[in-house]
C-alpha cells in the first residue's frame, strides 16, 4: 500500500468565499503515483469546508446567501455564546457544518473518478488569514 | 491491497425521492472479495446524495418536507441566481449539501459493519434522468 | 495493509449532548499500530453524529440552540410523520443529517493529522440509552 500526504495553504481576503481547488488535488494525486485508491481532502480549520459541487458563479452566490440565512453573521456576544470568548466567528462554525469538513474521492486508473460536473471546493467562512487543507492519498 | 470499482445507475421518475440501495452495495462488496476495508459510496451528480438513515416511510416524508422548507424549489430566475443559467434546479444543489454527497462504511469480516437500523439511501433531488453512484472498495 | 476495528459505547443521560471522544479515538489508533493511513469514525445509530469542531462550551450551546431551531423536537404525531410509528425522535434524525454521520481522518506518523483546533465529537440527539460508535483504521 502506498500513501502520500500534502498540505495546501489558502489565504482568502474575504470573510466568505468558495474556491475551486480541483487542480491542486489532481496534482497531489499525480505526485502520489496511486492508480487505485482513495483520496481524503479536508479542511484543517473548523470554520472552513471542503465540498464537491458545481463551478457556477450563480450557484455560489446562492450558497452564500442561503448560508447567511441559515446561520447569520453576528459578531456581538448577544446571539452566539461562542462570541463571548472574544471571537466573532460563531456563524462560520455553523456554516461549515452545513457544507461539511471533508470529501473522500475515488482514484481509478490514476485519476479522480468524477461525474460530469463534480469539482472540489475550499469553502472559507472566516478568512483573511492563512489556513490549511490536508490531502491524503492511499492505494496502489 | 485489493480494490474494486462499480457504477450503479438510477433513473428516478420523480423530482425528489429517497431509494434504499443497501442490497446493491452489499452485492458490490461480495464481488470485491474484500474482508477488511473501507467502502466509499458517492453520488456522481451534484443534485443527488448518498446518505445513511432509517428505511421508514414516515421519516422519508419528514425529510422531504423539511428539505423543501430549508431550500424551496423555485424554478424562476428571481430567487436563485443559478436558475438564470437556464437551469431550474438550484434548490436541488442546496438540498444535496444538507443530506451529503457520500458515505464511507467499514467492511468487517466481508460485510457492511452496520448498526441495527443503518441503511444506505440514494437521495434524488432533480430526477427524471439517469444518474450514477460510484462504489469503491479497498482492503484485503 | 493492516486493519483494526473497535467499537465505543456511549450512554448519554440527556436527550442532546456533544461529547469529545478524541482521546478514545487516539487510543484505538495507537492500538492499531498504523503509521500511515485513514481512520473512519462513525455513529452506528441514526439519531447520533460524529463530527469535528471546537471544544468550546459556548459554541456547543450555539449548536444545540441552532439545531433546535432548524429541526425542533416535537414528540407528537402532528408535525412529524415518523412519530406516528410510536417514536418521538424524528427531530433527532434531522439534526443528525446536519451534523453528519461520520468523519474520515488522516493518520500520519502514527497520529491523527489534525489542525490546531480539531477535536472529534460524538453528537447525541436522542440519548438515555447505550449507543455505539465504530472506529476502523486501515493503513501500514
Amino acid at each position: 500500500m502506498k500513501s502520500f500526504t500534502e498540505y495546501l495553504t489558502f489565504n482568502i481576503p474575504e470573510r466568505m468565499a468558495l474556491e475551486n481547488i480541483t487542480p491542486q488535488v489532481e496534482r497531489v494525486i499525480a505526485m502520489s503515483g496511486v492508480q487505485e485508491g482513495l483520496c481524503l481532502v479536508n479542511a484543517m480549520h473548523i470554520t472552513a469546508s471542503v465540498f464537491i459541487n458545481d463551478d457556477e458563479p450563480g450557484l455560489h452566490h446562492d450558497y452564500k446567501k442561503w448560508l447567511e440565512q441559515l446561520a447569520p453573521f453576528d459578531g456581538s456576544p448577544a446571539r452566539y455564546h461562542h462570541n463571548r470568548t472574544g471571537e466573532d466567528n460563531a456563524d462560520a462554525h455553523l456554516k461549515r457544518q452545513i457544507m461539511g469538513r471533508e470529501v473522500v474521492v475515488a482514484i481509478t486508473k490514476g485519476k479522480l473518478d468524477f461525474g460530469p460536473w463534480e469539482q472540489i471546493f475550499y469553502g472559507e467562512f472566516d478568512g483573511r488569514r492563512p489556513k490549511r487543507v490536508l490531502v491524503k492519498v492511499i492505494g496502489e
